[in-house]
């Protein structure tokens, strides 16, 4: 690991000591295939964290649609350009009614940046609600919304933040009815409390999925009431669908889809190129006009016919390989091993999650989060051999989120692979 | 032309109608190579406005690592990789002292945003001075601060614009010496204001070679003398390259080397990934871990494994092909073409730019400025095969950026076309 040690010395010279690395020993990695990742050292790694290559790492239907398209045509949506309205049609097809008209941007954070310009624009308001365990991108305005993430940016004085419910723990005997309304109270409130600042509420933007939150349990009438509060001042409903988009959820294209409401923008992002930078926002085609005749919106890199390529053979490798139902069919049976793994592992407070998005909780027997063990968890996975991540507000929960080509003997070997390291814990 | 007819309708269903679209008749292109793309019809243009594939449309050399990385692993940063760390360190050793690190992003709006985050991390300040004809990206805060582009954001509280002289139309009998110090006087006045307000300067953010005011002559002192006065201040200097790097000037890798002074934060985009989606910041290493300790930054697709090879391959064909100097020599083959139009044809009123990057001014016999006749020659140029646009404040000045791998031929091919539609007007 020499070789390693000197690449991370090299590395902290050119990028600053504080670039984020992922564990305690970084991984040196140097290739991938399928849901496999491979060291310096020819180790494998079942990677069960990475939802950017979706349809594989290197799916080969993917690097040949990039290899090709950039040896062929590789400018600007400035020009006409057969992939650029083939994929656009492609990707608006996949959404329902009204939803029929597609930006395309370089990033999430860029994707969510335009959404709030689009929603302010629309609205003729300014106000934004956010879930206070949330994360949606590294610019300023999004940074200072961010609370699940050191961004070091001041919370804004036009934002408000409301905490999503966790059936797990905040139920305190309450019916989902009593759950959901008391989550649209604090939406009613923030709308409120904007307005007693003047300003009048322009969206709430959230993931409908609740990643970041740690994927709690959806309780019927969440996301719903709280989108009908919002409208009904005047706002819009902006869904981050940057992880719970294209397939993830198992049961459907969008996470959005599984609560009872269309948003008015949705943004995308992570999955959309596997791995090639491309994201975008989807909304009404009309107001895309309506905000493009007062803001001429261009994007240098976004969309450009590599970037349509990639995306296009996605939306294809999708549909070609059944990835919808892998990722319900792998995702189903994963869950119910992680359930049997409860019952053996008294530290799995509980598994949360859907599709091929997991969360579990680590609880200890005095009723702590046990954020050391979950790290200690990491660790060690790293050690056998697979990769996942820590998620949720108190740092307490495995996240797990493997590209959807994850097969049945993937999850078999994660599940292996986790009843060790809890055994040894 | 009936399919490239079709072609718009279907965008426009998609993407909307305000999605911006080169020329009257928008252009269908399909391929690219060197210098020259080719449309959906088989006809050649000559591309003169492109800087993003500076190494020339589909670089086979470029090409081939994009599709070789994409082929072996595409991840992000927080694993170690060796592509990464080699191109920065290649990046950064093209930079003076003491600029030593580099953050990578996406796109230019996300360099600028974080420029602008770090700066106000660094300097304790908060406000911002641009030039009142610029544009640097397209999140809320970067559209707010745009004056050449309407953004539809409003001009931000914290933000003072600065005019830049333009010694063609600006000297009224002044030395040069008098001009640096009129915009001086400016900048020194832009910071008391923000000081009014109660607003610590943060950061001058300018492109050093003024390329949305026009490509105004240098006067020497400008840039070093505003510096200066923001630098007492406790800002610092953000020098946008995201047009005048990479060897465009003919001069320099960086269009701030042609000045005096070194900023504190250089931003980076367009051309550095040969058109796969590449920017970035280079400052102090120092400053970059500053930030990081309170703000901890991570752009899922930026630096990743096949931007790195992307942007490494374009750094080592600028060497292969001496692009610099080919910038410089060809560049002045080209304007000395364009003084030589200037005397035949007198709707130019002067030639401006370095290297690769050129303005021609058009202001009519009667003094006034000849916009649409700007606008007519654009187009018929797009009808004579030779791709150009529009620059400069008052829409009257050509703007012409091609490939660095223009040749000579090139050059002789595109005054050709220039001589005949202006002769035609």
């Amino acid at each position: 690991m020499a070789n390693s040690d000197e690449l991370l010395l090299r590395r902290q010279r050119v990028l600053g000591r504080n670039s984020p690395l992922f564990y305690e020993t970084p991984l040196h990695l140097v290739r991938g295939e399928g849901a496999w990742v491979y060291d310096a050292d020819g180790r494998a790694y079942l990677d069960v964290y990475n939802n950017v290559p979706c349809v594989g790492h290197c799916n080969p239907r993917v690097v040949e649609a990039i290899s090709r398209q950039a040896a062929t045509l590789n400018l600007h949506t400035r020009y006409l350009d057969e992939n650029l309205v083939r994929y656009a049609e492609q990707l608006t097809a996949r959404f329902d009614a009204p939803l029929d008209a597609v930006t395309l941007t370089c990033s999430g954070t860029e994707a969510n940046e335009l959404a709030l310009r689009v929603a302010r624009a629309i609205s003729g308001g300014y106000g934004i609600i956010v879930s206070d365990n949330s994360y949606h991108g590294n610019s300023t305005i999004l940074a200072g919304l961010a609370s699940s993430f050191p961004g070091g940016e001041a919370f804004p004085a036009f934002a408000r933040a409301v905490r999503v419910p966790d059936p797990a723990h905040d139920r305190q005997g309450r019916s989902d009815a009593e759950l959901a309304a008391a989550f649209a109270a604090q939406v009613q409130d923030a709308v409120d409390s904007l307005a007693a600042d003047g300003i009048r509420v322009a969206a709430l933007l959230i993931d409908s999925f609740f990643a970041n939150e740690g994927l709690p349990d959806r309780v019927p009438g969440y996301v719903e009431q709280a989108v009908e509060i919002v409208r009904r001042a005047g706002g819009l409903y902006i869904c981050d669908e940057v992880q719970s988009g294209f397939a993830r959820t198992g049961d459907a294209m969008w996470g959005h889809q599984l609560t009872g409401v269309t948003p008015d923008i949705v943004t995308l992002g992570k999955p959309m190129g596997n791995g090639f930078p491309l994201a975008g926002l989807v909304t009404r085609r009309e107001w895309i006009e309506r905000f493009g005749q007062t803001s001429r919106y261009f994007n240098t890199f976004a969309g450009n016919p590599v970037a349509a390529a990639a995306g296009m053979a996605v939306l294809d490798e999708i549909d070609r390989l059944d990835l919808l139902r892998n990722s319900r069919e792998t995702g189903a049976h994963v869950r119910a091993g992680l359930e049997r793994l409860a019952q053996k592992h008294p530290l799995i407070a509980n598994v949360r999650g859907r599709g091929l998005f997991f969360g579990v909780e680590f609880i200890r027997a005095d009723g702590t989060p046990a954020a050391e063990e979950t790290t200690r968890v990491v660790n060690r996975m790293r050690e056998n051999g697979v990769l996942l991540s820590r998620i949720g507000r108190r740092g307490n929960m495995l996240k797990m989120r493997p590209p959807l080509v994850f097969s049945s003997a993937d999850a078999d070997h994660l599940l292996s692979a986790l009843d060790t390291v809890l055994g040894g814990l």
